[in-house]
């Protein structure tokens, strides 16, 4: 594939510096970029040594210059980056959606009064429940099970393995990846003293538009209700979300974060890896919750919060540096309170 | 669906107040109950604002009194609340079970000598090994893989993509969510000094009855023997249980907890969220582990831990008080020993 | 199947004591076997208590000496019986790879131009993309799904409802445990200060041989360039790599890992269970990482490290002795304070 410095600038809405006539051929990091790839330089690092890379052109910010380099300059080098991949590396779909199954697969098994889009695509052996409805351009690759009632927008992709339950609501422009499982039962039981009887969940999933489900998520229909991922949030590997959890919008969990029933969390949120949060929580707007942090309290709007306890990010950092300091510390305690034992006998 | 009062009430065993013949339509929380829905106040907190809620019956404590509302009086309002969601949202199968395909899917594969109980519902791209045994009532949904000389009791549902390996002993009354694996090889391999050498598992997991296992679960076969989640237990999704552990009855494990090879633990135990326990502990009855608690010591009957070392939870509470002071702490002790020094010198 | 202790001297290279004549029937471990099998004594409490095992014959190291058991002496007892058990315990394939079904089953699907080894195992519902290799006496397990462009090497096993996306490259001798996923986007994302701008994946991963991964892993593949598990890595279930990962040969990573993007870990490294580590970190060779210990630095050659900010192990043994005494410290430190008041005033 050939493109234009000149039709890549239109796609990014970028000025050019240097040859708009020059041809590219595809799109790859700094260091590793050919004279016939673009690259991009996102920040003063990379600027600083834009000689150093054999890309045949490079992204840069608004109001940088330098000679001897095609540029493009453009409001954001990242964003702009992401577009130009996907222009040189668009998906494709792999050969089990053969010509043959273009549509639906002979070999996928539906349970009838199937609503379904213009240009979708069913691989082998995925199933689906009835009274299922899809939009337009759905891809179901193989062994996708979804249940009765579910409905799917537009631009979805599924990918192998994926189960979603009955009655769920998938939102458009949303992937996701293998083996995740969307609606299963919350962890309710109610216990008599002696044994857990189950509580029967009515709720669903709800997944709104522009939303990542990373693979291997366990995401629980509400008990009552909905547990809602709203629109943009991603999801990144193993992630667990209970019941009647909401997560607002733009939010992003990094892997294996659990998040226990019924807590709320604000937009913008980043909930690091393994960090695990107790039921019934209120996280506000734009917070940041570090790595492996366990929070127990609600947290406000703006928030960084760390560690086993949930301190502020700042504190927990001073924590952090004195805890291996604990035994010196402990012993330096012992020494003053000798050193203060022979004052007081004096 | 509608069922009176009456009817409701024999089926939980409760005394009521109020016309016996009025007629219910569903069941709902508290707070969003309507005027022909049950609901239940479990606790002082609900009870004492029974008059907010608009649900058209309350199911409460024995020697609860109120006047306007239709009660049912019952021993355990959140035991038998569970009874009554299941009445009125009794379990439904996905339509991929078609009226065609009851009994076993002409889509399902096995592989010799099933023995199969009654009205066992086989869903399409099930694949089961040979000398499986099936009780009555199982239901074996879409993507589900069993292996050999596996054996399910009566009452069992295994939700898509759960892949049980060979020879594993499934019981009654057993739910298995999405996704789950049972029976992978337990991590066992001998280093020679330089690489590892495979140690080939000849165990089982067996999983006694009225267990449920949530979605994206991990459980390893024994290495040797047997590998058991005992009568009642209940997991949350994303559980790791290793070769070999035992875990009581009734114990309750949740979200992204992992136990390490042969370790058991006892009756009633609970496991928090991400929890982690070392190898060959034995953990005692009635056992509480906080969340993300890091177990590295056996625990006995009756104990409450915490934290990363597994210290009895009040003291973790009061470290956990003492830990974002520690900064403050450490200053205070620079500035004590100084004015000693000061002290000394005169 | 009978053995005579000869015939598996000569598979261990071992030295008898005792009669070379003698048949056996299995292997059992030191403590359950029966008078007809094999066990091993692999460390000097066995050996110690050598006549307490009802064994037929004891695997012992090399100048070990008793009287009245039939001996094998070997360098590695530990080693040597792990050959014996896949002797006596040889994988056998589950029934559903029936007869009729040898090679490739009717009832997977394959997208076209498959080169295919020999003695070749696809079972039922495996679904394979265009361009696929498969070297000799692969076994894909029904649900196994494979992208495009995939090459597998010679005996690998891979577990049901494993997902492998396009290109990936997997080596020979390795075994995938059943819900695992191979190849998912990694976790990248450009923000526009308002929403997520999904980065193509333009990456794959690359399994290099020996290796075994455990159940319910997930494996992203690189941003660009390759995710690569190096020879002889073996991972335990649910564990999480991410993009451009790369884990050094025969490392060991125990359940419910996750390690961040970019990190690359050196050979022989221990990662105990739910550690965490931050992205783009270099640990070095023979580095032992604690459990659940969060790593946010990278750590030299030979280091063992644990605790939430890992420090050296040792330092963490001590801080972790004292965290608990903290609340006590707290207080003596007060006392101390009020001591030396009392003092300065006079």
């Amino acid at each position: 594939m050939k493109i234009s410095i000149k039709d890549i600038a239109g796609l990014i809405d970028g000025e050019i510096q240097g040859d708009p006539l020059k041809n590219i051929c595809g799109a790859a990091p700094f260091e590793n970029a050919k004279t016939d790839e673009i690259t991009f330089a996102g920040n003063a690092g990379f600027l600083k040594k834009i000689d150093q890379t054999l890309a045949g052109a490079v992204i840069v910010p608004k109001k940088f210059q330098a000679s001897g380099k095609e540029l493009i300059l453009v409001d954001n080098p990242n964003v702009a980056f992401t577009k130009v991949l996907a222009l040189f590396y668009p998906p494709s779909n792999p050969g089990y959606f053969t010509e043959k199954n273009k549509g639906i697969s002979p070999d996928a098994r539906i349970g009838g009064n199937l609503e379904c889009g213009l240009d979708t695509l069913i691989g082998p052996f995925a199933v689906m429940g009835k009274n299922v409805t899809l939009g337009d351009r759905v891809i179901l690759h193989p062994g996708v099970v979804i249940g009765d009632d579910v409905t799917i927008g537009d631009d979805v992709k599924i990918y192998p393995n994926v189960t979603i339950y009955d009655s769920c609501r998938i939102g458009s422009r949303i992937i996701i990846h293998a083996g995740s499982v969307i609606g299963s039962d919350g962890f309710g039981f109610a216990p008599d003293g002696t044994r857990y009887h189950k509580i029967t969940h009515t709720g669903i999933v709800r997944i709104e538009d522009d939303v990542e489900i990373g693979a291997g998520n366990t995401i629980d229909r509400g008990t009552f209700g909905e547990t809602i991922i709203k629109q943009g949030v991603k999801t990144d590997n193993l992630v667990h979300i209970a019941h009647n959890v909401i997560i607002g919008e733009n939010s992003v969990i990094v892997a294996q974060v659990g998040i226990s029933g019924s807590t709320t969390i604000g937009k913008n949120a980043i909930l690091a890896g393994q960090a695990g949060l107790a039921g019934h929580l209120k996280i506000g707007n734009n917070v940041t919750i570090g790595p492996q942090s366990g929070i127990a309290k609600s947290v406000l709007d703006g928030s960084i919060v760390s560690g086993s306890i949930g301190m502020p990010h700042s504190l927990w950092l001073r924590v952090q540096n004195i805890l291996p300091k604990l035994p010196e510390l402990k012993k330096k305690l012992m020494e003053i309170e000798k050193r203060l034992k022979k004052i007081e006998k004096n």
